[in-house]
């Protein structure tokens, strides 16, 4: 099951919900994957997110968001338990430094191979990356969320949060980097298959959990 | 025609040649596109590029280097006379400081309509913008020594430069901006067929060209 | 106190302990500084700092360390547990997807004013961030180590992290941005005096540390 | 004599004239410095520039300006004959793709010893590199329009521009960098000792001038 955001403040159209749509459908090997859209607001967008995983009982889950200016497909390895919004939500919320879940843990690690992810796709000839920060708006929301339903109800799914960059039409009129779309699609489809086949990286696995 | 440099340091290919091959043979309405391999050589790639001026009798001449670094395609606006190298070119030549054509103005405008072809790639989707240097190594030495040829020799042919990004397999490694092959071909051929059906734009018309 | 690293790799001196060998002995109002060096070495660099905190019994603890490529002096949010290393350290240990201490939690929030921190550095001109990442290396590892340490055994002393780009000396040969040592030493001073009257932001305070 | 441009925009303040002015009527061995305001106006900077340089009659001119996004002194290796805005100046002129001197050849060298100044800079610690586009707005401009002048009128006296990063107060907000007043200040002393001192680089001197 992979997620995509709504569009987002005035824009029609969210790349990552694009990206998602593409896949919605497609069957790899044993491996049928569906794609869920979630709103860009604040608490919603965990909510909708776990009515789709009861409701479809996915073997794991891959949230996606934009994250405008990075040059590669980068698979986030940790999400903190913040909210820290420089803008409002598409619902006007704009949270600072306040806790997603009270009496969550600070940090959740990513439970995707997200090493092995980077790897597939480097064998594909996609650029990619781990990184250190989903930052500390919807995303980083959403994927803390998604972590702590799984943790506390559903340990048996694997889930985390795979950040795109730009398409290439979001660039015209700035000098920002982007991936087409054809290639964010083929790295999500590999992050997906690798994360259907592979359990999380070894430390994910370890006491770091917490 | 279009121009695409061989591989250079220790590369097996180089991504300006692929592109251009790509586009090698094409007819677009009643235009036909050819690709020429040029050395990666100060002045053996002006001769080689020459040479096939005056074999093809293009109406248009358009060089395309790598610029790696960048996130668009970039048309570039003037070629100056001067060699400034950093490292050397694939014969071990490397000059600093050194006039390209001794008796030489000290630019050439591109003889391409560059704000339209940048139009035009915005118009398909594709990230592109003016450049207002071409660096000092083989690729500004080409376009300068190319703009020189025709000055002189064959006024009548519209020529000028288009430096494009890295691929996304040159970046796998690092964190660098990349371009789709497929979006660099159909960046070029936009360019191609923009630059012969438009003349360059007013300034380069005018008395600026000295 | 505050901390820096020891010369790392080829390099002779090291900017971040530099810059806090100028604020040693240092009294601002009721404050006085203390400066400590300590190794570029997993778990060594630890050590030194728990001990320098047991012999100096601070008010408040800030570890040093430089991110180059940063433009701004960044107080990190929160230190995760985990070493992931792409280079050995000073004793050639390269750690890969380790956790920091294995019955740990997954990351410890900073214990100081970050926010305030930032504020009262913009006040004085200076660039100033929240970061939300200290990277997997050694910087990251102190950090998440001395959180460790002051939960457990000194919960009344603030601490934390603060990132400073490269002096420019180091940028000669290269395009990366750097900020003076005079503006930096200026810039940690007022970290540690902000940090000294000032308790952590308030999400830091709540349950969102668990 | 260096030039500095007024403010601009909505902006109090220029950082380049903040830091020429700091030059003004310093002597350094047998050099005396006299900082000129310039206004950020097509052709009337020019103006303003030339009636200085008649008034001073100086060994050599510094024009300086700013290139926001930049990370060290850039000395300007050429000057292009076009303006071409995306913004208006602060008289509402907004040229595009026109001629600066309708009968002027397409380039002027800098004639500074541009790679000396970088050298220099060097030396004293200061992140500098030789740049080979001053753009297509009001810097380039008045670096045109003064080498026209030099070149016509007054060929013994050295000319050219340099540009300098924000300064740290102005990158507050974003993630610009900047350089440190102070060290502006110093690399643009260096610049015009230097400039004062010696010829322009041999190519500058060469048939490559025109």
């Amino acid at each position: 099951m992979v997620t995509g955001f709504d569009p987002f403040g005035g824009d029609k159209i969210n790349p990552a919900l694009e990206a998602v749509k593409k896949l919605d459908g497609r069957k790899i090997d044993d491996i049928a994957i569906v794609a869920v859209e979630v709103p860009t607001v604040f608490h919603e967008s965990i909510k909708a997110a776990v009515q789709a995983i009861e409701r479809h009982q996915p073997a794991a889950v891959i949230c996606v968001g934009q994250a405008g200016g990075r040059t590669q497909i980068t698979p986030e390895r940790v999400a903190i338990n913040i909210d820290d919004a420089r803008i409002p939500d598409n619902r006007g919320n704009q949270p600072v430094d306040e806790p997603i879940v009270p009496a969550g843990p600070a940090a959740y690690w990513s439970r995707l191979p997200i090493k092995r992810m980077v790897q597939e796709m480097h064998k594909a000839g996609i650029p990619a990356a781990v990184s250190n920060t989903a930052g500390t708006f919807v995303c980083n929301h959403l994927f803390y969320g998604i972590m702590d339903y799984l943790e506390r109800r559903a340990p048996q799914i694997r889930g985390g949060f795979v950040h795109i960059p730009y398409l290439p039409e979001q660039t015209l009129a700035n000098h920002a980097p982007s991936l087409s779309l054809e290639m964010i699609v083929r790295g999500l489809e590999i992050c997906a298959v690798t994360a259907a086949h592979y359990e999380a990286d070894v430390h994910a696995a370890g006491g770091a959990i917490s």
